[in-house]
């Protein structure tokens, strides 16, 4: 699939900004971003299953339940989570975002990540949208990405183009990420933009389906954040047919969705806090996709399998070891594991037990930056894939003091 | 209740050793163990739920299905994991230790821990096994909790007394931990003598009883070991009446045994690898027990909090966060949370909102070596307590080259 420039801008009638307004101290950092289509797009968000939902939460899915909506706005450096006034000072940030743009507020999405339990002042935000709105524009999606930033190391954007109708379309997006990652039904603040025309109703079905294969195969800590939210909006301006059933078009604009969330994920697990290595685990031969499902994140999961890997140690037997305890039904005398990298790739257990293999070779396969574990299981035809990173010094340091 | 010194030889009719035989390179570190009792004891254990076990689990179990065992033998430095060979070397331990000791292999209790998936040689357990035997004596317990440590750093032993019938008994035990404890109906290895009688039937009850509210709520990474095990022999030299049923007999020794069993728990997640810090969570008002235990071991899970621990940082979201992912059935608007140590207490969170407090008071309080989580649900009557520890930059050294 040919990728393009642009992020979530890369589709038609998308401008997008990134200002820093004052939520955080440091003012060199961007902490309020903004997405505007021109005209109202069809809608659609996956949640966090966390019981405790960061406030916006709650005004997003109210919001969005009509399956329309126009723009987003997100601060970072403060979650907005665990506070008495807290769904009141989202729905003042869809208020005061949607006077700027002329838009009504229930068709605002709202977001905010950061610290948890801290009131967040409305101040810096009310002061920061005539700003925000002004800057704007169609390069803009790099801005907002910043803008969406907590201890996140790199940019993460993406944009792709698919045919639909005969007609060329564009799916782009954003993402953050690092900590708090262990999504369960959707995941980290992820906005995607395509100017393709779908029904609100086929728009949900597409990013319901698409996240269980992806942003809920990704792993950084464990844990599921108060926040997660994957949201899209797609405001027919490619002029394509609507697509309004599934069929060839729907299965052309499901194809760039995959794309583009899978190379988010990729990028959310490499960019995890401290990470110094991206972890796939690709599973196959499982008993039934579930099955294969639970082997991979099992796998992606461990901490010891993550510290192994910071230490580009060929420890397998913690590959095996999560297997066990995946849930996942399977056989381990019939289980084969090999690692792999740009380097090459290394068989180290077979049928379940030990194989002679070469320490040396192991370790330069591991010391590349991304790196692979296959697992066999021998059990049947399904596959699955997993995304997570390495456990480092860095990860510690970054949680040992993220207040202060 | 009155503890006393002795670990697994308080008990009347123990003896107890520990050798460097040469599993291990390190001369100066012990690698095998040997508990013998004076004739046959009941005998109970409970085994790791991981799909991949240890050979000697396979071993140990058939050993003991008639309830029946007279002595332990333990090696440390290769956990015989995922080898062809396993069984084989696992039961040609038994016979080794048997035939020392004059007893039936049939009546050995056996365990390794250590590297997964690396062959375990029997040659330096077979030139061991005569030392291991002529080193049995009555103070020999700290030399086999030696014996059976990893990268413990702390010996972890203990002892009670208790009456039942109007006799002394006594009850210890030694356990390891350390890495990859995360126990589902069971724990690391951690053997236990008593010189009650009591029926194998009821010595079975009680562990399994046990275990649940002990070793199953200690967490140090999550990583369920494919080798834990927690195993008790009762030889009756107290002289007590056979205890084969429930009443106040059976009510003492269960007494015993769990303030036994949670001594070492706390022991085991204080010493957790790389650990600084115990952490304790205590959640009250719970709906029910599954809610509670759910709640307390997702709150000393998180990697996130675990981290903040770390640092002495009051990050209460994180506590909150971990409640909301825990699969707990709670109303997060209802949660009071508080965090204590010899310090002192301090209210952070108070029905699911952040309330006022000094930073400078609670960093005090949590800096102390052990730290409790105090979590109030506000949603009945269960409760249940949770042990794990903080994750910090030794851990990643520690697991990050585990093998060289």
């Amino acid at each position: 699939m040919k990728h393009i420039q642009g992020g979530v801008c890369a589709p038609q009638g998308f401008k997008a900004s990134g200002v820093h307004c004052g939520v955080r101290k440091n003012k060199s950092k961007r902490d309020l971003a903004m997405i505007l289509s021109e005209g109202p797009a069809s809608a659609a968000a996956v949640y966090t299953q966390n019981l405790v939902k960061g406030a916006p939460i709650y005004v997003t899915q109210r919001n969005i339940a009509d399956g329309v909506a126009q723009m987003a706005i997100c601060n970072s450096g403060n979650a907005n989570t665990c506070n008495a006034n807290g769904e009141e000072i989202a729905w003042e940030m869809c208020k005061l975002a949607g006077a700027a743009a002329g838009v009504a507020p229930e068709n605002v999405i709202v977001a905010s990540t950061g610290v948890i339990g801290q009131p967040l002042p409305i101040e810096p935000i009310a002061a920061g949208v005539a700003p925000l709105f002004a800057a704007l524009n169609e390069n803009g999606s790099t801005e907002a990405a910043e803008g969406i930033m907590t201890t996140d190391t790199r940019l993460k954007e993406v944009a792709v183009e698919f045919t639909a109708g005969g007609v060329t379309c564009k799916l782009g997006g954003i993402a953050k990420g690092s900590g708090m990652i262990h999504p369960n039904l959707a995941t980290m603040l992820v906005f995607l933009t395509c100017d393709a025309a779908i029904s609100p109703a086929m728009l949900k079905k597409a990013l319901s389906d698409d996240v269980k294969d992806t942003f809920n195969m990704v792993s950084v800590d464990g844990d599921t954040s108060t926040n997660d939210m994957v949201c899209i909006m797609a405001n027919g301006k490619a002029g394509n047919a609507l697509i309004e059933a599934e069929g060839d078009d729907y299965a052309a604009f499901c194809a760039a969705l995959n794309e583009v969330t899978t190379t988010l994920c990729r990028m959310i697990a490499k960019d995890g806090e401290g990470a110094s290595h991206l972890l796939t685990c690709i599973v196959n031969g499982g008993k039934t996709v579930k099955d294969a499902k639970l082997a991979a994140k099992s796998v992606v999961c461990s901490s010891l399998l993550k510290a192994a890997i910071f230490g580009a140690d060929a420890n397998w037997g913690r590959v095996l070891c999560a297997l066990g305890y995946s849930g996942a039904d399977i056989d381990v005398k019939k289980v084969d594991v090999s690692f792999r990298s740009a380097k090459g790739s290394i068989s180290v257990c077979e049928m379940g037990s030990s194989v002679d293999f070469s320490e040396e070779i192991a370790k330069e396969i591991l010391l590349e930056d991304e790196v692979e574990v296959l697992v066999t299981l021998r059990d049947g035809e399904a596959s699955a894939t997993a995304w997570g990173c390495d456990l480092t010094y860095d990860y510690v340091k970054i949680n040992g003091d993220y207040r202060t």
